[in-house]
């Protein structure tokens, strides 16, 4: 333990949240938007949080053992910027620039700036991303502490009680949460208004410590926080009782004021003239309150595992999620960065396999897939390589988590099992038959698709290290192995598995209907016509030259896909070799799937090797 | 109120357990998977709500009156389809094609079958479905209660706690919850595992009347219902402790057994053995209890209604998202079927306009988007059409509950608006860049995207008597009304607004890109050169003809669009075009957004009128 400086006085805390409302004022006023009020019942408790309580270094906000500061309800963003320009860390003109094309201080925060970790402004999220930074601290063995304002109208948000329940079953006793109930949302009253037992009541519910405080009491608040910090074995919520608008004349405690910057002139000067009158006589000014609660020495650059020799042979018999799992397994044991996540189904998504190898990297999530993406989003953007995993179709549960990691840009790995109707009889509510679409939408998303063992492996390790979000879709069936353990792989390739001068189409397939196309190459090579067949594992970055190529030669593009018709391969390629003009003939599923086995499914909705055999002979 | 019948024994509703754990075994090892351990472990809760709580015509599962039972644990599908077959809506034999194509009882229930009301099996979704089941019982005035049965492991989604706030907020005391608090999840212990109080002080937490029983115990049941009916101004949730596999000698209370059938042979005959010697003597054997509690008159046929004079002048500068609640209130006028939803933002989407026209068929769902989207999917499948909206971006929310509702094929006429890079200073979390991606992968999804107040309120009345789901995109801007009170539109349709003999492309937009597109036309007329000018207002269906005869008669087609590029406008024209040999040049956003103007952001990002000149004289 650091020794600590002497808690400023009250008094300068006080005068510290005068001046976040100010700035915050100021900023939203010469922005001409932003929500001023929504940062003026936090006032205190970020003065309290950043000059009192949390313990970093301010001129370094990435130090790895500083305490984290998590804003959940990301539209109080002008007073977090204000904070760190009384921190000192921003000049406080900078302020002024506040939702400016020309600068980071964004309406809501992201990650361009350097002391913020993810993305918020999507309610309910940073919670969850809390948990995972919390997490990391175990991860890294660093004594930082993490702490999250929430919005009272966000606890709303089911995400949020995932975050709960997840951090109370894993004992999170460095994480303090602290939610602002000022009792009024965007269009009315919270849910639960300003009834501080019934907040009370569900933290104490879901496992957590909570403690009712007034927001604007300074004093009030450092005594909660003595207590979350001496809180172990649970997390610790401090429900502090607010007034929106807190300290603005035209603006406390009424409702309308949401989103609303005052304009500037007579009714800006008069709430400034107002906070002004605020200020009390002060002994000394308050500054950031300690260094890092953990001394690290210059650590060890990481560095990234290789897989050893495959273990797999021509021809085996292996479910890409499975190999995933070996693989996943495989590649942590050479870089403690990696961590799994998984949503109860380990067992399916084998993600058991690097439980089984790895348990203190791995991390539980029960049915809760929001906190599952939030939690790896959190670890990510504190240097993990977190694989959260669960069926592919359930990832649609945390779309607006993955949509804000990549708004991050955090190094974050998804996996997703059961693609498409080859899952067979459990039915269409398993099936992922949108997960490429809405993966590919993504600009920065990486998104492949590994059709056996081999390439599974190989994939999974690039990555691994290939910076920013990316997508690993798995299927359920076996496969064969049809890679040699020579064979090399990129991000952004494709493999041309059968070639010859009079191909009259060439075949695009991945996963399970790459298999197809191989049964029509042969079915179609006995009646004397040759297809030209590729494995197109990697779907974005997409290989827009070898396709074109292939079309050039072959003139016709026939692609075939185990998932619905808009934004899956068929669309990767149509835009790829768009160029060139070339156009595109799909197999895919048109419908609403239903149960069956695999064989008949595929079949049934046009996606077999009779298909493909049809498509090219027509 | 009906008169009932005298409650069956409970010997008798102890074989009728019996009897469901004899067919959910026999079908699911007829049909080699599935999960038999989890049907058991509800054989009881289900025996007593079907034959001594639930009020319902067996024959007639579709009377608006029925009780309504949602089995938002759907992998226990067999136990319910047990159930129909005990009550004599479907034959025994029918149980053993379970999970076979050719047969509707899929490996998760869907309403392919007539007593099933919204698919299930991604769990945490069938209790926001009863939500809004709940609610439509006020909506006809029925006095039908409705049931929904969770699993333990379910409990961990945030959904089930957004339908927990809001079922209590709404008071909704028909409403009766039951966890099959069974202790093993698919990959182990679920995450409250069998502490009772556990769960039942989160319930009570969140505002329902909890109730601890022994879900094995009929009698203690069936007074849990009795209390629970007998509890007014709030809904009721069982906490019924089971043990999986209850019954079956092999699996009870046993882990590793989660989605296993039985093997034929000697596995399954021991096990049918055992369940045999379980039936007890019985005085009479049990019947459904009791007709609905609410008869109606055939109700007159529900009429559709129509919009009145359009109030709205040529060059009126109106966002489509006020139009849309404007044009919302004005249909509710006329057909009590239209309800509202919003997410906190009513005065963003302006479904506040709805609301002050139609209060008591106004459903506020705070910051909880999930419950929105199903409760609306519930209020749906008994003959409402709701209109859920909130922030496009948030929809992403919601995905996993959209794709669920596709799956029902229900008519949900969800509205997302705040669109694109064009909402500006907010930042990218606020922007909706993956909406269209989303919701054209889904299959049956109808998929608009007004440009100006007339088409808006046209479209919206076009939508909701279109069958199946629908999605409406709005824009956060003012536009110009550009059509006049004659103009007509189709679902499938697109106005050409710019034509001549010598266009030298077509360019297609929609939405705010529409004024782009119309704005480069002015700039390229001065200089002579023509082009056609598309409002794709029609993304899904969308009309393949018109958009061919454009590109044969002006070669060349540029989209261009306020969302990102894979999934949007672009990929539907490509797709449409590709039969003709067509592509398609694209104007998209490509990259993750930041704050900045409207106007900024709009030329920052390539979607401007200056761009989509540069494309036509590139």
């Amino acid at each position: 333990m650091v020794p600590v400086q002497t808690r400023p006085r009250i008094a300068a805390l006080r005068n510290v949240a005068t001046r976040l409302r100010i700035d915050s004022v100021r900023a939203t006023s010469e922005a001409g938007s932003g929500h001023p009020t929504s940062c003026a019942s936090a006032a205190e408790i970020m003065s309290a949080l950043f000059f009192a309580e949390m313990r970093y270094d301010p001129r370094n906000p990435q130090n790895p053992d500083n305490d984290r500061f998590i804003l959940s309800k990301g539209h109080a963003a002008p007073v977090l910027y204000a904070a760190w320009a009384e921190v000192g860390f921003l000049q406080r003109d900078e302020l002024l620039t506040l939702r400016r094309l020309d600068s980071d201080l964004e309406g809501h925060p992201t990650p361009r700036l350097p002391f913020v970790d993810v993305a918020t402004g999507s309610l309910g999220q940073g919670i969850c991303a809390a948990v995972g930074i919390a997490l990391n601290a175990r991860r890294i063995k660093s004594d930082y502490r993490t702490y999250v304002l929430l919005g009272d109208g966000e606890s709303a948000e089911g995400s949020v009680w995932e975050a709960a329940e997840t951090a109370a079953h894993d004992s999170l006793d460095s994480l303090c949460g602290i939610t602002d109930v000022n009792g009024l949302a965007q269009s009315g009253p919270s849910i639960w208004n300003h009834d501080m037992e019934a907040y009370a009541a569900k933290w104490r519910a879901f496992g957590w410590h909570a403690l009712v405080v007034d927001g604007h009491d300074i004093a009030a608040l450092l005594d909660a926080f003595d207590q979350a910090r001496a809180t172990k074995g649970q997390p610790t919520m401090i429900l502090a009782r607010t007034v929106k608008g807190k300290g603005l004349p035209l603006a406390e405690g009424k409702g309308g004021w949401h989103g609303k910057a005052f304009k500037k002139g007579e009714e800006l000067d008069s709430v400034l003239q107002a906070l002004e009158s605020q200020f009390v006589p002060e002994d000394e000014p308050a500054q950031p309150y300690g260094e890092p609660r953990t001394r690290r020495d210059q650590s060890r650059p990481a560095t990234q595992a290789t897989l050893g020799t495959l273990s797999y042979k021509l021809g085996d018999s292996v479910a890409t999620r499975e190999a995933y799992g070996a693989a996943l397994a495989t590649l942590g044991d050479g870089d403690d960065r990696i961590v799994a996540l998984d949503g109860d189904v380990k067992n399916s998504t084998f993600s058991e396999k690097f439980e089984a190898k790895h348990p203190d990297r791995f991390f539980q999530n029960f049915i809760a897939e929001q906190v599952m993406i939030g939690s790896a989003m959190g670890l990510a953007s504190r240097g993990a390589i977190p694989f959260p995993s669960t069926f592919a179709a359930f990832l649609t549960r945390a779309y607006d988590f993955i949509r804000m990691a990549c708004i991050s840009n955090v190094n974050i790995k998804i996996a997703g099992s059961h693609a498409g109707v080859s899952i067979g009889e459990d039915g269409p509510s398993q099936m992922a038959l949108e997960d490429l679409a809405m993966m590919r939408a993504q600009p920065n998303m990486t998104v492949l698709y590994p059709c056996d063992a081999v390439s599974t492996e190989r994939l999974l390790a690039l990555m691994a290290y290939h910076p920013g979000p990316a997508y690993m879709r798995t299927s359920r069936p076996k496969t064969p192995v049809i890679y040699g353990p020579d064979e090399s792989f990129d991000i952004g390739g494709l493999k041309i598995l059968r070639e010859s001068a009079n191909d009259v189409a060439t075949v695009i397939g991945a996963g399970i209907t790459l298999f197809e196309a191989l049964k029509a190459y042969d079915q179609l090579r006995k009646r004397g016509t040759n297809i030209r067949v590729v494995d197109l594992y990697s779907l974005q970055p997409i290989d827009t030259q070898s396709l074109l190529r292939c079309a050039r030669e072959t003139k016709r593009l026939i692609t075939v896909e185990d998932h619905y018709a808009a934004g899956g391969i068929g669309d990767a390629v149509a835009t790829a070799v768009a160029g060139g003009g070339f156009t595109v003939d799909r197999l895919c599923v048109r419908e609403i799937a239903r149960s069956g086995t695999p064989e008949q499914l595929i079949d049934k909705y046009g996606i077999s090797a009779r298909h493909i055999v049809a498509a090219v002979t027509a």
